[in-house]
């Protein structure tokens, strides 16, 4: 037997959803625990209780739906994602996943479909990192990862603290985060790269995940006059920043036949004024690559060309703080599920890593954890031009739905 | 005969200016049209009224001290500079100009020496183009370099304009800018690089000024998400705009040699956040030669490297505004006068061109204008540690003082 959704609907939702935070260009601008993210919030929670379900929020702000099953006393089945999106994001990323999971809901409450175990349906908060860095952090939260104080007093750009922003939405909380068991956790995302989209193939069975090494390096030189200033004399840190971006850029280059990339994504540049060599910089780097001891061997490349650069340009470079993600283990049995149910509903699926962080991330570390992507067009994502195909996008949910129930059944 | 300065005077309205507006390190931010520069410019009234001197002050904030001649028909002799600094400025940048002619104000009236013609001294407002952009507003207004009203509605960064600043701090006039007839202008300034610190010589007079041409190149690319996109996907304007900094940096030391140099002095990036590819940033560049020639030449080659370096980052990039100065032509009567003064009171010069832009450029463009430098230890200037030996000081406010003295009784 194979569930299927209505798909149209889950398209209707995907609109409704998409006219909450609009830019221009057809994107959407809804940050973590702003006035745009409580309007989605409000009808996230509007829909969910019109399915019965009842919805608990924790003190992260993380919302669980949970759809009773026939044995209650039994730990649910969970499926979610984020409702956040970038400054300038897509109306897909993450939302898929939560709106896919609120899909799966309708459609077993519309054919009476019962389940042993319970199933919960997470929208977990500030996936982005877009206004609270660093990104997933509801469910590191609710993993342990971070401890909940240090993410309460969070500050965004401006100095407002993640708990204040939390209370101002109305979604401030007493439920302790990660005090609830979970029978397993599956997450569905647009695939956010361009392999499904280029194969020709509708599912992706997430097996593991690419090593991603990042790091902020601070540059320091002298302030200087930009006019009488010899070039012997002058001690520039944004040459410094620019000569070490232009080497990592190009290390990333040395390693794509391997599916390798490493990105240059911020810069801060003090005074940054016209008359003036700049004394202080800071830059953000990171590397990835399929096979962890080669990001290991990409981010060595990285240090030796930071040095380089700083020789070069006569300044100082070190690094400030330094991160590593995508180490990820998620659980055989779940991905063994995925794949026994794609072969046994004939979907046509290919199994494959994931490139980006994800609320499964942190996740897996707590609960058996698995992925599913789906297809997006030409793998443009974190823009306002990201799209889908719906009807590439059904067969992933659909497998979704089929595993759940499945694994709801036991 | 040969006048002399009181050396401990001037250096104590030198600590005494140093006294408003400290940082750490032992520098200054005194912003133009600051708390802190109407601390100073309160003070520097008080000073010249001390010193019976009328004070006008015209719709730009300039500050005029007319100290009477025996013939107050004819046109003042003047001479000036600014009291306003960089935001990690040093004491003597411009101050040494105006307290060195505040100096020569005293000594005149300590020897009751009278002139034919009035002596004026100015303070001109927002030379360093630290706060409003761009710099030498107040020379370039009285020159009519650029309309007044423009002036006024420049705003700052946190959008406070030009005129609205110059109210609240009281300095607010209706008095025409540039409808003053002056027989000529003297500057006297700190060199702002190394060559007669290096020299032993404690005077420069400045002939000429290098050619400065300058630009914000705007680099466009594409957003996406930092993870998945592939090398070969990618459009980063950062790396884009790191390709033109380094290119930028390597042409300035390809014509080191000849004395020349360039600059990468600001960057802005959008939207500069940790998970994904930043599509929009501003740099700004410059190049300096001695030979005007020479700096087109390495202007072609910033333009090529720009064109080269977007192409290998697989974004565009473009010229949005530019700037040229330093085809100042002082005047070779007031540059004859500063060397006879030197050589009939035997003082030790040197001929130099200027590097920096001056307030004395836009004025050079409206009244017969001539500079002398004197020595900064290092060439260390726009950075807290900036110095001066007031022993090495002296010679060059004393030959200002005699040739000011001289012009002021033709």
């Amino acid at each position: 037997m194979s569930l299927h959704i209505n798909s149209s609907r889950l398209w209707e939702s995907l609109e409704r959803s998409g006219e909450i935070g609009t830019i221009d260009g057809g994107g959407l601008r809804r940050l973590a625990l702003s006035a745009e993210d409580k309007i989605i919030r409000d009808l996230f929670a509007e829909w969910v209780r019109a399915e019965d379900c009842a919805l608990e929020i924790d003190e992260l702000g993380n919302m669980f739906a949970r759809r009773q099953g026939t044995d209650n006393s039994l730990a649910p089945v969970a499926i979610g994602s984020h409702l956040d999106t970038q400054i300038y994001g897509g109306r897909y990323d993450g939302i898929l996943g939560v709106l896919g999971g609120l899909e799966i809901i309708r459609v077993l409450n519309e054919y009476g479909i019962e389940t042993k175990r319970p199933i919960e349906l997470i929208n977990w908060t500030n996936e982005e990192g877009a206004r609270y860095s660093p990104p997933m952090l509801g469910s590191s939260g609710f993993a342990g990862v971070y401890p909940v104080e240090q993410i309460l007093n969070t500050p965004d750009k401006d100095g407002i603290p993640f708990g204040e922003a939390l209370q101002a939405i109305g979604y401030a909380s007493n439920l302790k985060a990660g005090a609830r068991d979970l029978d397993c956790y599956f997450e569905l995302h647009i695939e956010q790269g361009p392999q499904l989209d280029a194969c020709g193939v509708d599912i992706g069975i997430v097996t593991g995940s690419y090593r991603a090494h990042g790091c902020h390096i601070r540059v320091l030189g002298e302030t200087a006059h930009t006019g009488p200033t010899p070039m012997e004399k002058r001690q520039n840190a944004l040459v410094g920043a620019a000569y070490i971006a232009a080497a990592v850029n190009d290390i990333g280059w040395k390693y794509a036949h391997e599916d390798a990339k490493t990105t240059v994504s911020r810069i801060e540049c003090h005074p940054n004024l016209l008359g003036i060599i700049p004394n202080n910089v800071l830059i953000t780097v990171d590397c990835r690559h399929p096979d962890p001891k080669m990001s290991d061997q990409m981010f060595s490349e990285i240090r030796d060309a930071m040095d380089e650069a700083a020789q070069k340009a006569r300044v100082t470079a070190e690094i400030t703080e330094q991160w590593l993600f995508g180490d990820t283990v998620f659980s055989e049995e779940c991905i063994g599920l995925l794949r026994e149910t794609a072969q046994s509903t004939g979907a046509n699926f290919m199994e494959m890593p994931s490139q980006a962080g994800h609320d499964a991330y942190p996740v897996a570390g707590v609960v058996p954890t698995a992925m599913i992507f789906t297809p997006c067009i030409d793998g443009i994502t974190h823009n306002v031009k990201e799209r889908i195909d719906l009807a590439r996008t059904v067969p992933g949910v659909e497998l979704l739905l089929n595993a759940a129930v499945a694994q709801a059944n036991r």
